[in-house]
């Protein structure tokens, strides 16, 4: 921590390998109530404007004054409907719920913007890869390149239900049926248009060459389809890829496709051997540990004074509504919290489908018997840290985190909104640049390159992407 | 004619009942090559920009500028195929392909406008109802209640091999699904949630009264399904709805569910005939027959003079790519040209599954033999007539259209882009404005309300949708 502190800016923070620029990102969702819950019953919190487009371009632009690097939307299909066997708490509270379309809302805040990146969830359990991939080329030529997609597979029997699904595939094989779901998308993304297929030529009436235009086949287990990719190539054809998983399935998984890997670490020690695993598994697949960078949840909350800070903490807190918190968990571990009493121990058996809940409730319990009346009052509801204090001691554990814990950067979410981000972009940034531990502009190209810096903006040779290329292009 | 060249607007031109007041709709898509076919190639084209952001919103700023009731996209899923066997001819002449999701430009053009409509073509044979609900009713949300839906089955057996399916359903059996189809949105848009089930009550933290918002469920033929709609009810609930087919089975679907009904004739008498039928099957479903507004296809040209019109045109007929053209019929009737000879009369035999498209040739026959050659050297390929002339030609045209076919507007179709809109904006609105044949002023309210008038934006009582609401709104 106080290494990092004596690094100050001085020219370009790039050449000084002792200081890395940590990404920001802005966890947020396209719906009332988000994670802490029930923030919107303060007046300081905007969300009930969801609905808007002046509230997303005005999001947009607080972001990108705040050289945010990208957006991240979270999305659900489905409800939560375990807590009490319905989903009247998810109801009552707006727990993900009511939920809007995530992709919508992304040419709006495109359009206001220049740099700013959107990574966007999308559920490919209960899309076709075709359409799909369709969807994503056009955002990624819209916005000149700025697109990411987390890539989720879902948890909720309920989803499955309103997709007139008899249920779920079981946990390993939804990320069976999710690696053939990528190679189908990488076959349209990367195979079906050759680079240089598009020619334009007014004078000879041709928009593009058909022997360099192809049609995708695939018929595999749990897909099969036959066509031309509807999409010319986009600026980074293959969105920038996310994914949050943390199970064993699921770090296998990311570890080989995706770039932005999202961790709820509470602690800096286990994160750190989260991370190390991250990095060596990257490795194993063959590409560079630096080709994948690993973001952690934060509850941030700043104020100018500590005093300020924890009375907007204590805000926060006198806003949750406890059965918002608990319809969430209950749906993340599968075990209706309305039927125990409020101190009986949770019987939680963690598995490898619900690691994730299990990481997070594991984390924070620290040794504490975990009960319903412990996640009613908790705050931050198992995503991430809540780094609380004045511009200086949140830089000064953002600093620590990075050091300790090998992290590249902090997916804010957001608790008052847009005041969360309002609060980074105004107070935490300038003190984060003046440590040389957050860049003053922003790169050039498109959010890959950006992130993680690849010459083309493309994915690199190393990707199994790469390897459903017409012609390979050599890195 | 003469008749409606002496109404000239005096006060309310509402008020007088010898004037209707038109309806103008731009018909686009989110593709390089539309019809006519090739008019890309001619440099006062812009749609190679069609990526951007910037020029969905120059367009939309000047349909708005000329009070354009909405844009209409196109879509298709799959590719024309049928030409030569191959996809070749519509790749070199980028007839509808490539061909970028249109549901992702509306919020662009939606941002910088207020009151201009959006319909946006949606295949529901390749769509989850419960999905595909939500991202209208985000939509809907966004754009304050100004979207519409142009609903379609599909006639592509590459977009049913695109979508892993062996083939498309026979073409009446498409409709039943589709009668169903919209059974399944109607109970999600109109029946989950009841007016007055969102309170936003801070003081007691509840955002929505649960014992008013209702899982849907759906076990039916074709689609089955369980689920409460994810999105909170938008201002007109159910989008307006479009429909384009001319089927005996698509009148019957479109006489039952929608509200602008898009015809392709290309004489007034077969028009007038059709709107007939069209006003007589809504009246026989319960509607009211002004609850329909039937509008007709057209390829307008305007000049300051009469040369200057037919300069242009003249300019559209050499941007014609013959090829482009035949790759779109041949799609259309199911017959590869390719392997005709140029003047060989073209073996068509009409039936219920291509009788869109038969129409349209007979139509334009007109008694001749329809051969390769024709199509090739038409200009406007089957999208209703082509009015070519002056500001005082073209409205004395549209005038006569309007009382001898009966119709409520037209859909101007894209020849160059935005040329042809800022034509019909600068030239044409302000002769029709004199003769009290189009508004000179947006009404308030959602599209439906501007484009139909009922009282609160939503389906009128008589309409099936109603049906599935849980407290009927008497209108």
């Amino acid at each position: 921590m106080t290494k990092s502190r004596l690094i100050r800016r001085s020219g370009n923070p790039m050449m000084n390998p002792m200081t890395r620029q940590l990404i920001l990102n802005a966890f947020d969702t396209n719906a009332v109530g988000f994670t802490p819950s029930g923030q919107w019953t303060d007046p300081r919190d905007r969300a009930m404007n969801y609905t808007t487009m002046e509230y997303w371009a005005n999001l947009a632009r607080v972001l990108e004054g705040g050289l945010f690097d990208g957006i991240f939307l979270q999305d659900l299909v489905g409800v939560l409907d375990i807590y009490g066997g319905n989903a009247d708490a998810a109801i009552r509270s707006a727990s993900y719920f009511p939920q809007n379309d995530p992709m919508m809302v992304i040419p709006i805040m495109a359009y206001v913007t220049k740099h700013l990146g959107f990574g966007v969830t999308g559920n490919l359990s209960y899309e076709d890869p075709y359409l799909f991939a369709r969807r994503f080329s056009t955002l990624d030529h819209l916005t000149n390149g700025r697109m990411g997609w987390n890539i989720v597979t879902g948890y909720l029997d309920s989803a499955a239900r309103a997709l007139g699904r008899t249920g779920q595939l079981p946990h390993d094989e939804r990320y069976e049926a999710a690696d053939e779901f990528m190679e189908v998308v990488y076959k349209l993304w990367e195979g079906s248009w050759e680079d240089g297929a598009v020619i334009r030529d007014r004078a000879a009436g041709i928009y593009a060459k058909p022997e360099m235009v192809h049609e995708v086949t695939h018929s595999g287990k749990y897909y099969k389809m036959q066509g031309i990719h509807r999409s010319e190539p986009s600026p980074q054809r293959t969105p920038t890829l996310y994914q949050a998983g943390s199970s064993e399935r699921g770090r296998q998984f990311s570890s080989r496709h995706c770039e932005c890997i999202f961790v709820g670490g509470s602690n800096k020690q286990a994160a750190g051997t989260l991370v190390a695993d991250i990095r060596r598994r990257a490795v194993e697949n063959g590409r560079h540990p630096s080709d994948v960078k690993v973001i952690v949840d934060a509850v941030v909350v700043l104020g100018a004074t500590e005093a300020e800070a924890q009375d907007k903490l204590a805000a926060h807190r006198r806003a949750v509504l406890p059965e918002g918190g608990l319809a969430m968990i209950a749906a993340a571990i599968g075990i209706d919290l309305a039927k125990l009493d409020p101190d009986e121990p949770i019987p939680f058996k963690p598995t490898e489908a619900n690691r994730s809940a299990a990481d997070g409730l594991a984390k924070k319990s620290a040794g504490k018997i975990w009960t319903p009346r412990l996640i009613a009052e908790d705050l931050h509801l198992g995503r991430g840290s809540t780094i609380v204090g004045t511009p200086s001691q949140v830089a000064d554990e953002f600093a620590a985190w990075a050091e300790q814990a090998d992290i590249d950067g902090f997916n804010i979410c957001r608790a008052f909104t847009p005041g969360t981000f309002v609060d980074v972009a105004d107070l935490l940034v300038p003190e984060l640049q003046d440590r040389g531990l957050f860049k003053t502009a922003y790169r050039e190209g498109t959010l890959r390159q950006k992130l993680i810096g690849h010459g083309d903006g493309r994915m690199p040779a190393t990707h199994p992407a790469a390897a459903y290329r017409r012609q390979p292009v050599l890195v």
